[in-house]
């Protein structure tokens, strides 16, 4: 594994970024530029190809034997498409097929975003040495990721894990999914302010209403912003006791902006979770913070790729 | 496969049946006893081993390679014992080290019942060809069990697709497992009786109040039996959805007393799963009709077994 290197390619709404890392999760050289969100699918194509251009400047390029891709998703691995909500040029790309041709033909692996930070979180964070894992990312929306068996279980079409399209309160307010009562509709971000300042929370003098100036006002005493972080705790723990019902786990990892709340979330979450998690397999279910920084998809990327190898043990997704 | 032949336990609440399964899945003895569920642990294993002791009689016994069991849960595979809700005498109840003295030292694998029924519908009923399915008990209570990259996945603890404790409506009624708006409470058959009982539909000359009575009433075009029924399948969409975006499955099978309601429950649950199946990866998911009979504990405890072998893959599960 020492000497193993994998190029990776995380590509979100706002950024692609790009690495070459090594088999210990080490990024050796990187490369960034904006995703043209708004822009056709060939122009955002041609930002992932200058990052690649940009990494294959490197001296180590030539050892890279594997490309992975963690992409915002839908993504449908089994076809190698992506559709991402947030970059509308692309609907059903051809991801795989165009990005293999400008890497020369290397073997190219793409998974959903959430399920890269999975493949991160269990590889070096906070889900380490966990056989049977949820990883979350609490944001502007709700993704996630399953270890299942010891093993990143990325689903047929790498899209397992979305924890945030669940419906967890099926008579509730529709979501821009089209189902109701889904985790993120309760969960995120946005929704975590939205919820505040319906119930009469005001900003302060900076007229700052994202969920981290309600969670301020939170850790001030602010009831209606503890009740909003509140009620998202009860849907995520509702969210992550079905899934452990279903498929047994034994930790869920929780990073995203909306987790650096910290005991705001955490506190109601792990009260919530013993109201929710009631059956013998799944009471002793325990909930951390994710470890990981922003290269958490780059590095669970690579993670997914260097997973595929007969050594594959060393990697441990 | 063609020589193989294994035991197979299905303990449930009413009855303990016994089998010896080639690996056909076809039952070339039985043997069965009722329940004594009231009675003290010492005493339902007396009934287990009168099973085994019968079938013990058989000349195929001495080919019997291995023993499956199948039990009502929760069970907990990692440890070999049993905590039946209906058997309160055994709690935590060292069934498998107990059995395996009894068998003379075949190896013995236990898994939870809705596993079983899974395995065996896998193998040669609905889900034959599915490498990705959930298949579900509806009926005094609401079980299930997944099959996921072609395997069997029973969790490390025997119980994974636990669906009827998967909470839908997080803030609705009391679930006697201690959480609120469980599958179960809005979808078995003792509530989809309660329900319309509470909103005025009333049984007929014969008093039958069971859901196959309310199913007969919804049939027959009566309003009130018919949203009973419509709100389960609700119930049950929701939960089959998040069981999809889960971890991705391409069909759903439905067993037990309350699919035999048929088009009663199928044709709103088909429309419902339209509301909740939404993303691009869950659209194309299917729902059918059990196809094992009263025999799928057995043959699925077989098939349990069978697929711990090197040629495991005649067998599907």
């Amino acid at each position: 594994m020492h000497t193993d290197l994998v190029a990776a390619l995380d590509i979100g709404g706002t950024k692609i970024a790009g690495a070459l890392v090594d088999g210990h999760g080490r990024i050796q050289a990187r490369a960034q530029r904006p995703t043209p969100g708004g822009q056709d699918g060939e122009t955002v194509l041609g930002a992932v190809t200058e990052v690649l251009g940009e990494l294959a400047g490197s001296p180590l390029w030539r050892s890279a034997s594997a490309l992975g891709i963690g992409s915002a998703g839908p993504v449908d691995a089994s076809a190698g498409t992506v559709s991402p909500v947030n970059v509308p040029g692309w609907r059903d790309f051809p991801l795989v097929e165009r990005v293999r041709s400008a890497v020369g033909g290397l073997p190219v692996k793409l998974i959903g975003d959430g399920v890269a930070i999975t493949a991160a979180e269990h590889w070096q964070g906070a889900a380490r040495g966990y056989d049977n894992a949820l990883c979350m990312v609490v944001s502007t929306g709700v993704g996630g990721g399953l270890v299942l068996d010891g093993r990143l279980h990325p689903g047929p079409t790498g899209n397992a894990g979305h924890i945030g399209h669940m419906s967890v309160d099926l008579d509730g307010d529709p979501c821009p999914c089209g189902a109701r009562g889904c985790v993120e509709r309760l969960a995120s971000g946005p929704n975590i302010a939205r919820r505040a300042l319906e119930n009469g929370w005001r900003p302060g003098a900076d007229s700052d209403t994202s969920a981290a100036a309600v969670a301020g006002a939170a850790r001030a005493g602010d009831p209606v912003a503890m009740a909003s972080f509140e009620r998202a705790a009860q849907a995520l723990a509702a969210g992550i006791a079905a899934t452990a019902t279903l498929v047994e786990i034994d930790i869920a990892v929780i990073g995203g902006g909306v987790a650096k709340a910290g005991d705001v979330l955490f506190t109601p979450l792990r009260k919530a979770l013993t109201a929710y998690a009631t059956l013998s397999f799944v009471r002793h279910l325990t909930v951390a913070p994710a470890q990981m920084g922003t290269d958490a998809g780059l590095v669970g990327a690579a993670a997914a790729v260097l997973a595929g190898r007969p050594d594959a043990r060393a990697v441990g997704v």
